[in-house]
């Protein structure tokens, strides 16, 4: 069930076909990695219709390349894009694709100088290829969870009054290292008492309190796949507004959860946990959209809100992260990351969502 | 010595007066930091040559922002470069600068269609402005080197044989959040061996062995201040290339320091260390430039290499790091941040530079 990079190459090949342009330079290195296997921080890719792919990377990189993907020819140049596009205009192509959100208005003016054919943006073709997971992929989501979900388990003794936000952050991260993450996914969040009422909050010197709702949202990094998965725990007995807003967030992720079928509407399943929060008098206080894809990227497509289109199909993974934030009082987020599937939605992160009495 | 950043918006301002636009929309996010102290994902910044600059980021932004920066006029859009555009619209502006390298060709298309005014790249005129630091950066930056010297002291002992680069690695950048770092300024290298012929080697399994010199290249990020220091050491008696080897990049190293004075130029500070290493034959191992501006990005203006041109100046921040790389055999680095002075380069990384045998 895993595609070869040369499979995924070939697949951009038959987009590339129909584009009206001969090859696409793919400049996003998260894309190159996707078709390659290299991880760069400099790299670009030339794919034409027909013919075999070229990569080009700096001396740095070099030998990765050759051990990662040696059925590629490799142009060691630190002007990447600029030598695929000369690459690119010598072998006779008439016109050449490229990523508009993958060039700055800079480099491609760079490339424009670099030689004589035309550019012509073919918008996201590999995003695109990347929506659907194999199951390789799905199964390096499933370890990035399976950490995280563990990472959760060993810190839980540690969430308690008197325990700085920093310090919980910083314990998760390291136990996430510890269960054999190689990093983190993205900045943890742990935000305790009123600080739950900003989404992003930046853990600080804050000291967890009896009476504290604490959201933690954090998540593995594991073979290059994105974990991410939040909870929301009580410090001490939890009042009575918070047991309610727990429960109703709770109720909100799970209709979502069961409405992410293949053929779904985001804005559907957006909508599955938007009207019960909307319906309980807290519309405006769920500021964001209900989740993302997740893969080689944090945050991928498709994204889910109100206002976004398309559908869900198997073998997508996504988020599903409802939250409700009471300015000056606090907030609860439930996140979970799975994986729609015809038989309905495989949950990779696991972790109890009762609330936690800590 | 500490710069406010309204007097930092003035002096853009100054340069935006000289452009031919009215104003210039700032959409690198570290710019926006620089010139409003906010730190966010999602934030930009419109900068008049006459009148007050206008700040826009989203909603998980608003609260920090009006606490950083309660002095400016904040728009609270998801859209945040569209949202500016408009503004310099309606404004009467009669043409918009921006930042080439900080807008995709993506983005820049869709402000074409925000609003109808004809948009203008501008260079890097922010970058420009943070080339020299002020000496609270410098004192941030200072913070950030000690906690890097002190990180590499605490692990000494740790560096032993039969211990892996990954744990040389954590334990590194453990220490430095241990002694204060908000984080890691990139991620760690660690080489040991033949992995040492690797300029940025990935810390994985290997384990050290007797015999092995073992590079490690890390630095700590402290108030959004990147450090960066390479040492290089002895795992057992060194053989006698490998102390060869480090001397002649030490002397390297020593010469490009004592060369960078205000006023030198940049390619002349890279030759003093290249052409003692071309002398002693490994010109095609020395394959990087010198080094590199630190400051809120950990590679920034001004770039520091035999094809490179620009002038040192006082209060500039650069990092020293020539090395060596010998395949299939190891490698030697030694790296230094430093600031550039008048009356000779304040060292910010102290850690000693004699051959360690560990």
């Amino acid at each position: 069930m895993q595609e070869t990079h040369g499979a995924r190459r070939r697949r951009l090949a038959g987009l590339v076909a129909g584009s009206g342009a001969d090859a696409i330079l793919v400049t996003r290195l998260v894309n190159v990695r996707y078709l390659t296997g290299l991880d760069s921080s400099n790299a670009a890719l030339l794919v034409p219709a027909d013919g075999p792919a070229v990569l080009a990377t700096d001396g740095r990189y070099a030998g990765m390349a050759a051990e990662v993907c040696p059925d590629l020819e490799t142009l060691v140049e630190r002007r990447t894009a600029e030598a695929l596009t000369t690459r690119a205009a010598a072998a006779g192509h008439r016109a050449l694709g490229f990523e508009p959100h993958g060039l700055t208005v800079e480099r491609h003016a760079a490339l424009g100088e670099a030689a004589d054919i035309p550019l012509r943006p073919l918008g996201h073709p590999v995003e695109e290829l990347r929506r659907v997971k194999d199951e390789a992929e799905i199964g390096l989501l499933r370890e990035a969870c399976s950490i995280t979900d563990r990472a959760f388990e060993a810190v839980l003794p540690r969430i308690r009054a008197g325990v700085t936000e920093r310090a919980v952050a910083i314990a998760l991260e390291r136990a996430m290292v510890d269960l054999g993450a190689e990093g983190v996914a993205f900045e943890s969040i742990v935000a305790s008492g009123p600080n739950g009422a900003v989404p992003h909050h930046h853990p600080g010197g804050r000291e967890l309190q009896r009476g504290d709702l604490v959201t933690l949202d954090f998540g593995a990094r594991y073979g290059g796949y994105h974990a991410d998965m939040t909870r929301t725990v009580a410090v001490g007995e939890p009042a009575g507004w918070q047991r309610d807003l727990y429960g109703l967030v709770l109720r909100a992720q799970l209709a979502a959860i069961a409405a992410a079928r293949p053929g779904a509407e985001t804005k559907d399943v957006d909508a599955a946990a938007r009207d019960l929060i909307d319906g309980a008098g807290h519309r405006e206080e769920f500021t964001h959209g209900l989740g993302h894809g997740v893969g080689l990227e944090i945050h991928e497509a498709p994204l889910m809100g109100y206002d976004k289109t398309g559908k869900l199909m198997d073998r997508v993974p996504i988020t599903a992260e409802p939250g409700v934030y009471l300015a000056g009082r606090g907030g609860v987020r439930i996140e979970d990351t799975l994986v729609v599937r015809p038989g309905g939605p495989e949950l990779l992160t696991t972790t109890t969502k009762d609330l936690l009495v800590l």
